[in-house]
């Protein structure tokens, strides 16, 4: 009984931000990190820098008040697994010396100052580590005091840019009335587009394939749209729907989106304005949220992994690891759907990505099972809902979850429709595959399981098998049968033909 | 990434009863047992006697019909791996041979009928793999056709006997009318008495501490008694109040008590009589249920098992092991409440059990981290919500849970409110100890905890600490302070006392 669930070494990321202070503590377990501590506290920095780029005396306090805090939890970590930098807000400071040298007392260890250049790098190193897509992407990390975008492939860098914008300093700039007008939001913009403007050529020459957002302001939009019920997808229309509200609410005190929680509601608006000018000025598509960024590239860079080629297939296997899934089972229900996807292919119109998700959800199906057979799929779902799964968006896990859920007994159709990666139909038709591919596996022996053909008629599905089949297995013929009913409960006639 | 994780040798116990066949398929994973197949059919071979002991024809085919099923999943299990016991009704039977004959056929697997005797073995096996309690017990199976009493200190037995009264043959000849009356339960209950009466002396006079019970009648009455919101222990006052309650309802198929659910509602009055008669002529007082018997001993004795000292400490350890917990903080927490119980034992009124439950709280407090360590107290909950636990009563499985989901944060009294292993005002005492506990252990590291003297006033709770350990944990303070707050705002006053 002994794996390493005694005392693991921790590691600690510290990230002094313009805005706020954050502190990571986590310990490396079986290929994953787990997070056993975060304190965070909002200590505005870059609110206590003056015309003249000097901190004052109190936002100075405020900030070694959090360090001391920090200090604690940092005692019995060893000195080669803390990494502590600080960013925008201190690289202006002119009298960032001051703060630095006791703040270094206060931790007992060194606090870099690290270069824009240096933050886009680990925001970019973060991103690379849990972000799927093994594209050529943009970075857009909008910080509290910069912004960086940085363009690359898996995880090697092309162009990275640091501009002194930020949504804090934003917010003091062009929302200081605390008044959300079109005015202000015009301000706001135009300065954005003019720091956008001379790296904009170099940065749209080398182009990319996806567009991945990292920072509080993308985050926020995320729950905005989840709350919403639409699809995860940043685009322009959605960022200038949301100004034409925020504008509607007129003032910062009465904002009200839903979705939009209270903590980030303050630096929103200038965050927002900041993100518009980006779509505009590199002609941004869409974008997603990334998996992480500055503190998960802090993270990685002690941990010294390389970045791995497929994030979401290391995020499977270690969850198949975790929860002791039997892989064998996995790929036999694996290959079964996407046999039944090559047959599909043209007339169910099942994508490459669509193939893509049913894969992963056979490949952990049986992750309940680690809870209790009892209401396994159930389980199954509460897991998917709950980790973080590294290259998986939110709106992919949760697809995942809904597929999972639903892998035998009554078809819940409102949770397929909750799911916001695919529309309905095609959810349905994912999940009408999974489980018959699940159902004929059932025996846990490839030489056992059925040659079938699916056939679609619209939404009616035909399934041709051997009448030899089924009479050798009347355990899985009455499964199948009872499986029959209940897609057709759903108005998904499943058709049974015996050849 | 290689755990054993891939195919792993199956176990199958299957086992042909008066009322049901079962099928149980399990994979053994560090230490656990994982089911991963579960096939059950009401086949009623009991009902399919004659008055001469004969099985019918429809009965056998019923029988054959289900081992067809099953004999689809035993394919690819190694032969010492599979168990396949028959019990009451097929030793009854005169034709028995010609059922087995055809059944092993099916199989291809030798089919055993156990004695009576035989069955109490393996009954009292699987009690012990999964009850608590290391105290002398008396385990009581009401089958289908055989009821088994069974005496034994941990795992060796000492008194055992099969009686040929069960709940279905007590079904057909006391409720055969369908009607639920006085006489019926009378006449029931009487035949019951008339059986026991010959045994009873010897059983008793062996005598026990804990009585625990298996089978769907003392299952039923479980679930009863938690939809009704009332402790776990099963006595005869509440027996003979359910008793009242169905005749009342006049008619079996009427028969409607909240928590009975369909599926076990038609045995359910003759399995009652049946219990009534053993309470009243054994003179037991209470009752619990427990976690496994017939198929549970199949399987241990099959993995040749020994039964473990303390089956709770190896529960726990497993799911430790399952879950990759920090063993030395899961320890640390222990201690900590320990000293908490030994300083407020008097004037709270802790008990050994009550400081029991918080030892096993605090060794699975941070469960839920492997989930995520966002909302980690819910999915601890969550876990032990649904996990099964060997060793540990339902009621005490939800008590965990209580304690763990409020582990910190605001304190949910309505889910101590809604466990029933202990009044509110205990399982408030206990979660108030766990959360100081776990608090003042957060630097991980025996040296850095504070000597602290709680002292309980009513429900106001004193805690002494040292000035000077306050000011060199700022961190901790600061959460302290909160916590002050968090269980003075739920009525429960937390003072701190510097000195």
């Amino acid at each position: 009984m002994n794996r390493q669930t005694d005392e693991l070494p921790l590691y600690a990321a510290i990230d002094l931000g313009s805005n706020s202070f954050h502190m990571l503590v986590i310990r490396k377990i079986a290929g994953r990190i787990q997070i056993i501590d975060r304190i965070k506290r909002k200590v505005r920095l870059a609110a206590g820098l003056d015309g003249d780029n000097c901190l004052s005396e109190e936002a100075m306090q405020r900030g070694w008040q959090c360090l001391r805090l920090f200090a604690e939890r940092l005692y019995d970590i060893p000195p080669s697994h803390i990494c502590i930098v600080a960013t925008a807000a201190l690289r202006a400071a002119k009298n960032a010396n001051t703060f630095i040298t006791t703040a270094e007392t206060i931790l007992n260890y060194p606090v870099k100052i690290i270069s824009g250049e240096e933050e886009a790098r680990l925001i970019y190193q973060g991103v690379a580590h849990t972000t799927g897509g093994a594209l050529s992407r943009l970075v857009v990390d909008i910080g509290g005091g910069s912004t960086e975008l940085i363009t690359g492939n898996a995880d090697s860098i092309s162009q990275l840019v640091s501009l002194p914008m930020g949504c804090v300093t934003w917010l003091e700039r062009y929302f200081n009335d605390r008044t959300l007008n079109t005015n202000n939001f015009h301000q706001a913009e135009l300065a954005a587009h003019h720091l956008l403007l001379p790296i904009a050529n170099k940065l749209k020459y080398q182009g990319w394939d996806i567009c991945v957002g990292a920072s509080g302001t993308v985050q926020a939009l995320q729950e905005i749209m989840v709350a919403q019920g639409m699809d995860e997808q940043i685009t322009l229309d959605k960022l200038q729907q949301l100004k034409e509200r925020a504008i509607q609410c007129g003032k910062l005190e009465e904002l009200e989106i839903p979705g939009l929680t209270l903590e980030r509601a303050l630096v929103f608006p200038s965050g927002l304005s900041i993100l518009i000018a980006i779509f505009e000025t590199l002609n941004v598509n869409s974008m997603n949220l990334a998996g992480g960024a500055l503190r998960e590239g802090l993270i990685y860079n002690m941990l010294n992994q390389p970045v791995e080629k497929d994030i979401r297939q290391t995020t499977i296997e270690a969850m198949q690891y975790q929860y002791a899934i039997d892989r064998q089972q996995a790929d036999r229900v694996s290959q079964l759907t996407h046999h039944f996807c090559r047959q599909l292919k043209e007339i169910w119109d099942i994508n490459e990505s669509m193939t893509e998700m049913l894969h992963w959800a056979s490949q952990i199906h049986e992750i309940g099972l680690s809870i209790d057979f009892k209401q396994s799929p159930q389980h199954a779902a509460y897991l998917l809902n709950h980790t973080e799964m590294p290259g998986f968006t939110p709106a992919q896990r949760k697809l995942l979850a809904a597929l999972l859920i639903n892998q035998t007994d009554i078809i819940n159709l409102s949770v397929l429709a909750e799911q916001n990666a695919l529309s309905l139909p095609q959810a349905q038709r994912l999940v009408r595959l999974l489980r018959i591919a699940i159902l004929l596996c059932r025996s846990r022996h490839s030489d056992r399981i059925p040659n079938i053909t699916l056939i679609g008629q619209g939404e009616q599905l035909n399934l041709k098998i051997s009448k030899e089949w089924l009479s050798l297995y009347p355990l899985q013929t009455e499964a199948l049968q009872q499986e029959s009913r209940w897609q057709t409960y759903s108005h998904l006639p499943l058709v049974i033909i015996k050849n």
